[in-house]
């Protein structure tokens, strides 16, 4: 299959450079094609600005949805943006790879998503109505597609734990894996999270290696994270909150797993 | 008192110029002093990088903690991050200001944490060891100051509600509000959240500014939220999970209210 890998680590020579070169081998040595957005080597602009739409009226005043909107539609995005949707569209999976930094990705991939994420490619797509809210949350351009998270933290496993200080893990990723990839429908693998990123001895990194590497050979295979899909029954639409009988009493983020 | 609005919006003919502006004034008019750091205006590097530590060895790999270390330590860092921090010490109250883009913050903002939270500044404080884990989640250099969420989003109110498909305001808020603001020691005010802003009507304008300039008017005495204190007794040190007794049985971002 086809494989994109979004990354963002400032460092060639880190962890993470060698998780992304080792990511790269294992998926073309099993005879998948791949392709790297290095959005540090590519210099990616991370500020979604008026020179996203270069070809908008100047008179008027920029607005971040409507110009995005309007260069999708009529085909006037910067290249760079363009470029990227094509690599999307090319793509069976994709996987995003970054250091978390602040409890979230670094502001270049941050820029990625702000800016590829145009208006009529990953939202405002479908109707929008009163009874039908947009082809999002399990539907979408995405739709068919995969994505997995590959991250790595410097704090411990027991941090990021259902008690731990900083915040689970999975709900620390859900504004990301459900907010930004389940949304234009992509199926959301679980991720693979390094954590303690700052003591990788031989030994650690051949157990990093083989975890990861076995999610490398099971991308098509392993069952994603099963959000409830927006169009299918589970939500009262518009108001979109769960239905009285579903996940019945529950809230926050673990009700809108089926 | 000293008051720092750091506010990412790409048009300031739009809701959130305006209510940037609302809010300058209403803060002056109380005789507080008012700076602004307009990211967009001040056309703000989004992405942490080499540059940033400009007097560092080329010939050694580029670190983003270390060499962030460093060139705090040594006064080196590049000059628009120093002025940032400069801010920070000054003010006395904070007010983050943004549109709520896929689920966090604009690229450019999350890049002025990034950024301007260096190592030994924001992270990085105090003792680390196997019984003090660094002065931070309630202590640390913003300690006696105050922060404050200013949010817009295009959804509705109940689309981010305790079952609202995109999860709750205040868990996709919690690795801002926890993870960047209390972290450093920031007391955070319950956030500002304005929802549908594509509907603002002159009577929302007057519901919203109400609701806002009494949010401003009581910044000094408004109750903080009353996230636990690592360091004061409810988490085990050094795996920093909340003691059996410290909301029992309780897992989740809630679990770390007191």
């Amino acid at each position: 299959m086809n494989v994109l890998i979004v990354y963002a680590h400032p460092q060639p020579r880190s962890l993470n450079g060698a998780l992304r070169d080792f990511a790269v081998r294992r998926l073309e040595a099993a005879g998948h094609r791949v392709q790297v957005s290095d959005l540090y080597a590519m210099q990616w602009k991370a500020t979604l600005d008026e020179h996203d739409a270069p070809e908008r009226d100047p008179r008027e005043p920029f607005h971040a949805s409507l110009d995005s909107k309007r260069a999708f539609a009529e085909g006037t995005q910067s290249a760079d943006i363009a470029r990227e949707q094509e690599k999307l569209r090319w793509a069976d999976t994709v996987i995003f790879q970054f250091p978390m930094w602040w409890f979230s990705m670094p502001a270049i991939m941050k820029g990625w998503f702000d800016r590829v994420y145009a208006y009529g490619f990953a939202y405002g797509v479908g109707e929008h109505s009163d009874t039908h809210w947009g082809d999002r949350y399990g539907e979408g351009s995405m739709s068919g597609k995969r994505a997995m998270l590959v991250v790595t933290t410097g704090g411990w496993d027991s941090h990021y734990s259902a008690r731990g200080i900083n915040g689970p893990i999975d709900d620390l990723l859900f504004p990301i894996q459900h907010g930004m990839l389940f949304y234009p429908g992509f199926d959301v693998l679980p991720p693979v999270v390094v954590h303690r990123t700052g003591k990788v001895d031989a030994a650690r990194w051949d157990a990093i290696t083989h975890t990861l590497g076995g999610r490398l050979d099971t991308l098509a295979t392993t069952a994603p994270i099963p959000y409830r899909r927006q169009n299918f029954g589970a939500y009262d639409i518009p108001a979109l909150t769960l239905k009285d009988d579903v996940s019945p009493g529950q809230t926050g983020f673990a009700a809108h797993l089926a």
